[in-house]
């Protein structure tokens, strides 16, 4: 899709190697999710247009969706002013959280308490039986 | 406008005591940018309705637009299901970056190369005078 090599060079990678990157769905502008991505998530991302990750828990490249099939598909690849931050605007196929809610961001922070704002959509059961 | 001991108490900090936060335009759904809030800057977010930032260069609270002008008023402030990242909906006054565009993320990576993808609305010599 990307030739890697420009936008590697754009990116500054913190201490461990890594960047923040916030994931938006393309059309309605819902924000799903951040994770990390190191230089090998970046150019797989930017070469095969299917957003992978660096799981930081299992500390190896995290294709999104290869478990529960909820894959993101890439449209747009941007880097911040600094180069330390990566916005990838996808098309997420189901819902982007492990909860089984379209977005990881459900809830907020209200005078009244905290308030869930985003309803399951799919159980979690159902999201990663094989 | 909001306790903010229910939401501190959900959220993890990382070793630097920090979390990440991403500002997005309320109503267009445009993400503006990304930094980092300590407790303090949580809690004051909370409590004032104006976004506060931690500074990792300055090392100090940053209360966004206390040199530009440019604000962010707070309108909706979620924390994700892992209770690591921020997501602040704001309203912002003017521009979110400090090159004078709209948001930080004007760095496409293309096919054809790095490019441009959001215009200087303010010189930064405008936004940082006096």
């Amino acid at each position: 899709m990307t030739d890697a090599a420009a936008a590697l060079a754009a990116i500054t990678f913190n201490a461990d190697g890594l960047v923040p990157a916030i994931a938006q769905q393309f059309d309605t502008g819902e924000v799903l999710m951040m994770a990390w991505m190191n230089r090998d998530a970046v150019a797989e991302t930017l070469a095969t247009g299917r957003v992978c990750y660096w799981s930081r828990s299992r500390k190896g490249l995290w294709r999104k969706g290869e478990t529960s099939g909820q894959q993101q598909r890439l449209k747009e690849f941007l880097i911040d002013c600094d180069g330390d931050t990566i916005l990838v605007k996808v098309d997420q196929d189901g819902v982007a959280c492990h909860t089984g809610r379209r977005t990881c961001f459900y809830t907020a922070a209200r005078p009244e308490g905290l308030t869930e704002v985003a309803p399951v959509l799919v159980s979690p059961e159902e999201l990663y039986k094989k």
